[in-house]
């Protein structure tokens, strides 16, 4: 199959919802509104919501009627690059190669544009009228997988651990842990909202689920690889940050070369936990072999 | 009958429920979780959650196992307290008489405390398992009413008006509408909450939307007046903070005299909207009234 193809047709769907259910600037809110839309709208490889709609396929659901909760999962991933961005966190001026919403707006407006883009992620999911076929219960079930992995206990308890351990030496244990919440648990959860979308029964949302660990996992992996050997262009920001901010990655617990082998055993383990699906699911398994090889 | 007894009983019966639903530090994220409890059990007078459970019992309906919504709209509040203090908003030093999150733990992490317990009041809305008696719609339309009214056309973007009219100029009609977004959104939410929770049908749910509206505005009114006429001990903050960022305020746009009438005409309007309630509706009556009277 032809991922490249499959990949662009879904994020020009994912595109198209954004502009039609995102707020448009208007009236007192209207500088608000496009701080929101400045890094929503900056350019993303929407990932998350491509996920959620690539895996209601591999259940024989179109997705059509379930965008708008597609489209919560980006709101989400982009109120997390705005407050990681900032001068507090990360302090990072550069973004998907254009200057990061601080540096634009003002440090207040980029936390109020965050804090936006995470409550209207909730307006999407709980919005009135009815979402496909998808009864309260089940809408209320994403609402809760969605919440529980971005919280406390999930992304934002994740970068909480990884402010708290820059320049400290911390275990491989708490890497591990520190990613699975940080990147892992917004993916997994882009995963299972597809997964509840799509009717997956008990045995099928835990081999998803699987799934959706394994390309969390490798998709930080290989950011870690890229962080050290790709270039400026590529990453959209200045190579090597990491390490200048002495921040434990894999490459720094085990070196290139076995962090590309871990890499590999994750993309595998993702590609394994699809055995029992169908052809439908072929994109998910080009899909988690793409992390590996992107920008390569 | 005895409001500040009425008070202190649903005060109590929320810290209690606060206490067993919010997170314990515990492991790599003690203290992520630490600083999360630290604004939360900071000594709020919680008036948005006994408000929740208050309209219920004026809806003759025991609020008890409704106390997890009543306890996310206190994480709400907290999480917007702790982003308006913070140095890049409103850099204040204080809140209820102690060190704002971010002095204690500073400004990586007490954003980051806000974004979790904004994020756990949605955890708590969508928890698995029944709530009461709500139906999966009821529980539905009252995280998409909450939603809304925190949102960029909410508390949010109260804030972001707030921060971008600083030493500028505002009209009187910009002013209401900061400042019905950035208090009375959350007051009339948790108000419209306890309509859901105690079945109002349209009419009743229409005249407690009127209350939450208006001593939403009283409580604001009272604020400003507070600000100009309190003491540090009163407001457990600066007082004159308001004037010396050049903040419009009703007082300002009015004198002293005129804005206390503005007030006590809000909170009749508020006791009025309650005319077709019995007296299981006293309560809130005399909370419209304690708006306007407390700490005189």
């Amino acid at each position: 199959m032809d991922l490249k193809a499959y990949l662009a047709r879904k994020r020009e769907q994912v595109e198209a919802a954004l502009a039609t259910f995102m707020l448009q600037p208007d009236g007192l809110l209207a500088g608000h509104i496009e701080s929101m839309r400045y890094s929503l709208f900056a350019g993303g490889k929407r990932i998350r919501p491509v996920l959620c709609l690539a895996v209601s396929e591999a259940l024989h659901v179109d997705p059509t009627p379930y965008l708008p909760l597609a489209c919560s999962l980006e709101c989400i991933h982009t109120y997390s690059l705005i407050h990681d961005d900032l001068p507090a966190m990360d302090n990072d001026d550069l973004r998907r190669g254009k200057p990061t919403n601080h540096k634009v707006f003002g440090e207040a407006a980029a936390i109020l544009a965050g804090d936006s883009l995470l409550t209207f992620a909730f307006e999407l999911l709980a919005a009135p009228g009815p979402v496909g076929s998808l009864s309260s219960a089940e809408r209320l079930r994403i609402i809760a997988l969605i919440a529980r992995a971005i919280g406390p206990l999930g992304m934002v308890g994740g970068q909480s651990l990884d402010i708290e351990s820059e320049g400290k030496p911390i275990s491989f244990e708490t890497l591990q842990y520190l990613h699975s919440c940080k990147t892992g648990a917004l993916i997994t959860a882009a995963v299972q909202t597809g997964a509840v979308i799509g009717r997956a029964d008990e045995t099928r949302f835990a081999a998803l689920t699987t799934y959706g660990r394994q390309i969390g996992l490798a998709f930080q992996i290989v950011d870690d690889l890229l962080n050290v050997e790709g270039t400026a262009e590529q990453l959209g920001k200045a190579v090597g940050s990491d390490a200048r901010h002495d921040k434990a990655t894999y490459p720094s617990f085990f070196g290139v070369e076995k962090t590309r082998e871990m890499a590999k055993a994750a993309v595998a383990g993702a590609v394994e936990a699809l055995a029992d699906f169908d052809d439908q699911a072929e994109p998910l398994r080009e899909l988690a072999r793409y992390i590996y090889y992107r920008k390569r």
